[in-house]
């Protein structure tokens, strides 16, 4: 077998239905890339069957469960999926790695076995929100609770250099989220951080407030990981209310009923297009290699689609053009 | 004129729209209440017009507008309707004030005059978020940007207080906005603040997520004014950015239009439950009498709703509940 084609690991063992679903999605992705070789890497029982001429199975003996402390987890468990997949990563064997497992343990393999870029003093976990007039980069959402202005300096150049490779924006428009557009505004983090970022971070626009992020006002937002976590999840909360709700309303009398089947096509399109999983999973940006992570409860479509965007990240080399815009920073003294 | 019924002030120069469109929603709010009497406080030419059996003209020659410096405009402006309304209150010749007036202003005007609850170490806006299955207080939204963990502990009581009197709910359940369920996740910020509430709040059920907001979990979600101000301006964007893209899905083809029109009505009913509006304002907790701040861009209908909070406030005596929550409580020592 040879790798003259984009190389990327796939978890088997990752996400909430795996590994069948993870199968299901590989196919997919497979077929819709004819460059895309894979190194499955799972249980011998799980990743044997699945080999073909662009699958080349790895075993790994142990699986890390979603419930369990992520960086015990890992550093316990050296022969699990997501270690040995990070490890053939750090090995240059392949350029990326993708699962759909917990975050916190994808987190803290891909951080102690590929290790960082050099100059980046926090990884940071990053969501392509579907917003009204462009996809919108927010970071961080999760991996950094508590953060310094600096890191979040780090945080807007990386997430520019995502919507670069990713959403083939030339030239990054970048807010910061704050609760009021004068730079005076927010918490004393916001107020040094828009210092910092006026000074320092190409495209930077100034402060941005909630309601840009389902607006896209700009191309990416950066905050902390709290904040950025609880408007992900607020997102998305709402949206599965409102068409919940939505449903409910159109299916409450014979006449919406009727009336509903003819606006079902326009409705479920209209889902489709705000479906966060259309995007792919959420990269774990300023490691030393790709690595995006799915969401647990990912269906065969939404691991598809993770796998395609590890291989386009790999492809449009993320990693060197994050290492790039870090480089050109001031970046954090860490 | 005598103040048998209750007595509330009315800033006629809050919001972009003052003083036509409050004029209009005080008309409504004395309409639909006829033991409400109001103190309507602003410029002469303004408020002797509307004088009237229970609406008394009190003058004010100043007004604070929206874009003013907002402790220095208090301080400046001593004749302005924010700041006399306030003083109407500390006077004991009402219950509370109502202003859709810039926010910082209110909560600067408020908190100088009226002066704060004894213990409350920090005054906090609320704002009741219409969710799918409870309407659910979230504070603070936008008061405090930088907290420590016994100012949380004091919003969890002020916001138990309000679900109380305003919305009715005898033993509130209260939450703590975080980025995981277990008590050791979040923030330094979120985990102390989790381990005092676990220990003196009653109601207090733990974390809850992003997600828990718009779905209504629970009746009370605690958190920073950043991460609550961030939050509420996510879900205003987005419950806007659904309806404007449904309304285009729906009318894309003849058909779809069609159809529109007969759904129209059930989305218009789930629009207007979900609009934060019905709920009247934003309430000001902590400060010595009751003050809500309505949404600058308040309609009349807006305006007559936070005029009727207010006075239910007054009546349900909001203050003498806050303050005796946090009497029971362990305080902040501040």
């Amino acid at each position: 077998m040879t790798y003259n084609g984009t190389t990327i690991v796939v978890d088997a063992m990752g996400g909430d239905h795996a590994p069948a679903v993870v199968a299901e999605g590989l196919a997919l992705a497979l077929a819709a890339d004819a460059d895309l070789q894979v190194l499955l890497v799972g249980p011998e029982a799980v990743v044997t069957p699945l080999a073909s001429e662009r699958c080349e199975p790895v075993i790994a003996t142990e699986v890390i469960g979603m419930g369990e402390h992520p960086a015990a987890a890992v550093r316990g468990k050296k022969d699990s999926s997501i270690v040995v997949g990070c490890r053939l990563v750090k090995d240059g064997r392949a350029g990326g790695v993708f699962s759909a497992g917990s975050t916190g343990a994808c987190m803290a393999a891909a951080t102690l076995v590929m290790g960082r870029i050099p100059g980046i003093a926090r990884p940071a976990i990053a969501a392509v929100i579907p917003a009204a007039s462009r996809p919108t980069v927010l970071l961080d959402v999760g991996a950094n609770a508590d953060v310094k202005a600096d890191m979040l300096v780090q945080f807007a150049r990386m997430g520019a250099a995502y919507a670069r490779v990713m959403l083939g924006v030339t030239e990054p428009s970048v807010g910061l989220l704050n609760i009021g557009e004068e730079p005076s505004k927010g918490s004393a983090l916001a107020q040094e951080a828009h210092e910092l970022m006026a000074a320092s971070v190409p495209g930077f626009v100034g402060n941005v407030e909630g309601r840009d992020v389902p607006a896209g006002t700009v191309d990416v937002i950066v905050t902390d990981g709290f904040t950025g976590n609880v408007t992900l999840k607020v997102l998305e909360g709402l949206a599965s209310v409102l068409f919940k709700e939505m449903k409910t309303a159109l299916t409450s009398t014979l006449p919406n009923r009727l009336a509903a089947s003819v606006v079902a096509p326009a409705i479920r399109e209209l889902k489709g297009r705000l479906d966060p999983e259309a995007y792919g999973g959420a990269p774990l940006l300023g490691v030393n290699g790709v690595c995006i992570i799915g969401h647990g409860s990912s269906g065969a479509q939404a691991i598809a689609n993770g796998i395609a965007a590890t291989a386009r990240a790999v492809r449009g080399d993320l990693t060197g053009t994050i290492a790039r815009a870090v480089g050109d920073g001031a970046g954090t003294g860490a």
